[in-house]
């Protein structure tokens, strides 16, 4: 399988680990509440995500950069709202 | 950076987004409850883990074949969990 298609694989992984935030984020911001998510949980994933990213970088990984890209932006909305709605409780 | 090196930076990564799920599944267990989690999220999460499966085997990464073998079975089990208090509620 040649690079590109290799690519594309990967980044259909990529659309979907990160769509997967996407339903916990409106979860949130709809229920105005955190209670059930572990906040640790997404500070923990943050760290790892960065490190993800230095790895994408080192191995030359367009799906593995672009998805730990997103992944840890949408990882600080989440801390963000988490920390903000749990305040407001 | 040799390939040694690289991989341990990948694999740090690993430890780090693989252990973010444990939390979870420890407050699912705990609360026996798993209202506010997005059981759609884990899903999606899931079938985008075994992309990244696929990607990794692809591309010969030791790090992201391990992260993604390790955190496709969490997330079966988060799915497991939440499924069975789900309906237990």
């Amino acid at each position: 399988m040649n690079y590109f298609r290799i690519e594309i694989i990967g980044l259909i992984a990529a659309v979907f680990t990160t769509a997967a935030f996407i339903p916990q984020v409106l979860k949130i911001s709809k229920k105005r509440s955190a209670k059930g998510v572990s906040v640790s949980m997404y500070v923990i994933m943050f760290i790892g995500i960065c490190f993800w990213l230095f790895y994408g970088i080192l191995i030359n990984s367009t799906a593995v950069i672009v998805a730990n890209l997103i992944s840890g932006i949408l990882q600080l909305v989440i801390i963000f709202f988490s920390l903000i709605h749990r305040k407001n409780n």
